[in-house]
């Protein structure tokens, strides 16, 4: 681990670490950064472990405010942990870096440790490299969970409710803003609406709060990072199980709605888009009312869009009629 | 996590993570790549953390062949968990590419099989990107020691000898191979010397056989990434400590001693050259025939180079008649 803080002639990296973020290492695992290595204590229960990097002009844009490329580094991962009912425990960081920018270090750190401290998750250690390309911040996140309880994808039975968290499509439609699509053109002078979408790209709202719920009565359970239809198939497919889906049911903003009511967008984007990290689990029916309540005290919304079915088929996505949507691409693939 | 591998209509992405990468994830609490978290146990014990991430143009050349690029990330890992004292646990990996080539990701990806498997650190998850820059690798390893046993940089005391593993320099001299410098022209018909400098900058050989040795012996231990001085001073530093070290003793290769008394190289490029991976340690006198004794068994050479003494001064680098060696730049920084 790079991290370590030298005292006996502080290289620019060392300045850099000890300026920023030595005063995010606050457990006692992060040795205050002068080690070179973290210690991760979890006696009598499992440690979760997810890894998530984000790379400018592929998750973030070349011009997102650092303070929100930060807070997205760390919450696409805390919303992996939040999704297998985990409590964050800490996180280490890798930061490929062309230059060391103070203006861009200050805010970047300073939303690191504003989210570190709000979720519970502090820094253990990381590396900083130099790199003549790109801006990426990777960060492996870990948490805890009693023993075994860790929740899989591979659990949903039919029967049980398919639920998600939130509302879906806003951070697809907060891109193609920022990207001068249709989305900005159809809501030119609706700048509070933009400014909704444009922050739920930027900054992902992770469920955390809904993490205990989740271990406790959920069968299965993924966040939605690639897509709602594309991450669907995906927990179907881990638990060998299909479903049905009322389209009418899945949950938009106010926002989302009127896109759509209009024409504007179409129901694929709003569930192939990406970037949503609500959670999507499967409850199975008897437990639904005490996940609801959970949810409801956790302040998270929580929606039934349809139900797991026998079968091996690919989710289906159902008008009012009863009638199938085709949907041509299910989520998001780098390659 | 976005490591999951899909089977309902896999992506290009899933498609690589299933071929390339699932047969690496052999450990139980991998899932088999299918889950979004990995688990890792460490009961009645601490899990060590460390992170290391490798560029292409910083950490390997563009033209290094993927088999070392493999390695390297994860032994640059390895050789931390080892001066930590810790045992290998498993690893997770995150890949910034420029396209999913199968001519590279092919022996990438075996090698890091074998490695994976011969150091006992399975891949447990990951996350593959695409990137328009360099190459970028990012791991963070996992190892386990007995509760409170890691090995610290800060425990050196004044009368400990200060010990390395291996031969210092042969890297940095390797790395002056690949760039056409003043060490290949000297070396020019010696391809054996060559060969073997170059192996040794791209393929670390990190000192795991050593952990428990490491653990059980050491006051305090780092592995040397950054040029033996510069990380002699960061281990003093973190000991509140100085130390004496005696030139003459640090280990060279053959070809690195032929060099030295050349005058092609000069001693400061041995030990502020970097990428070493060696383990540096501070051993306490009446531990240190049981260190060297394990050492032995482990196959892994020793050197004593010089004694802790008290005091914050820089360590001095001391030549046959006691006069000591000014040091302009002691290591590497990025920044």
């Amino acid at each position: 681990m790079s991290f370590p803080v030298a005292s006996a002639r502080p290289s620019g990296e060392d300045t850099l670490i000890a300026r920023y973020f030595k005063p995010l290492a606050s457990d006692a695992g992060a040795f205050g950064l002068v080690d070179d290595a973290a210690i991760l204590k979890a006696p009598g229960e499992d440690v979760v472990v997810t890894t998530d990097a984000i790379v400018e002009g592929v998750h973030f844009l070349a011009h997102d405010p650092p303070d929100t490329i930060a807070r997205k580094a760390l919450r696409v991962n805390l919303s992996d942990l939040a999704a297998k009912g985990a409590t964050p425990a800490g996180f280490v960081l890798t930061l490929a870096l062309r230059s060391a920018d103070d203006a861009w270090l200050t805010p970047f750190a300073r939303a690191l440790g504003e989210d570190a401290t709000k979720f519970g998750c502090p820094l253990l250690g990381g590396d900083t490299v130099s790199t003549p390309g790109p801006l990426m911040v990777s960060i492996t996140a870990f948490g805890r969970v009693p023993e075994g309880r860790m929740v899989r994808r591979g659990g949903a039975k039919p029967g049980d409710r398919v639920v998600v968290t939130g509302t879906i499509g806003d951070a697809a439609l907060g891109l193609d803003i920022l990207k001068g699509g249709p989305v900005a053109k159809t809501l030119a002078d609706d700048l509070a609406g933009k400014e909704i979408l444009v922050a739920r790209y930027r900054i992902p709202q992770p469920r955390n709060a809904l993490a205990k719920a989740v271990r406790d009565h959920a069968s299965a359970a993924m966040d939605v990072s690639d897509g709602l239809a594309g991450d669907l198939a995906k927990l179907c497919a881990a638990s060998g199980v299909s479903a049905a889906i009322d389209t009418a049911s899945v949950p938009l903003s106010a926002t989302g709605r009127k896109l759509l009511a209009s024409g504007a967008i179409s129901f694929e984007a709003i569930v192939s888009g990406g970037d949503d990290y609500e959670i999507l689990c499967a409850i199975p029916e008897d437990c639904y009312d005490a996940f609801a309540q959970e949810a409801k005290r956790a302040g998270v919304a929580v929606t039934t869009i349809g139900t797991v079915i026998a079968g091996t088929a690919e989710p289906r996505f159902l008008d009012a009629q009863g009638r199938e949507l085709t949907l041509g691409h299910l989520s998001f693939s780098h390659f």
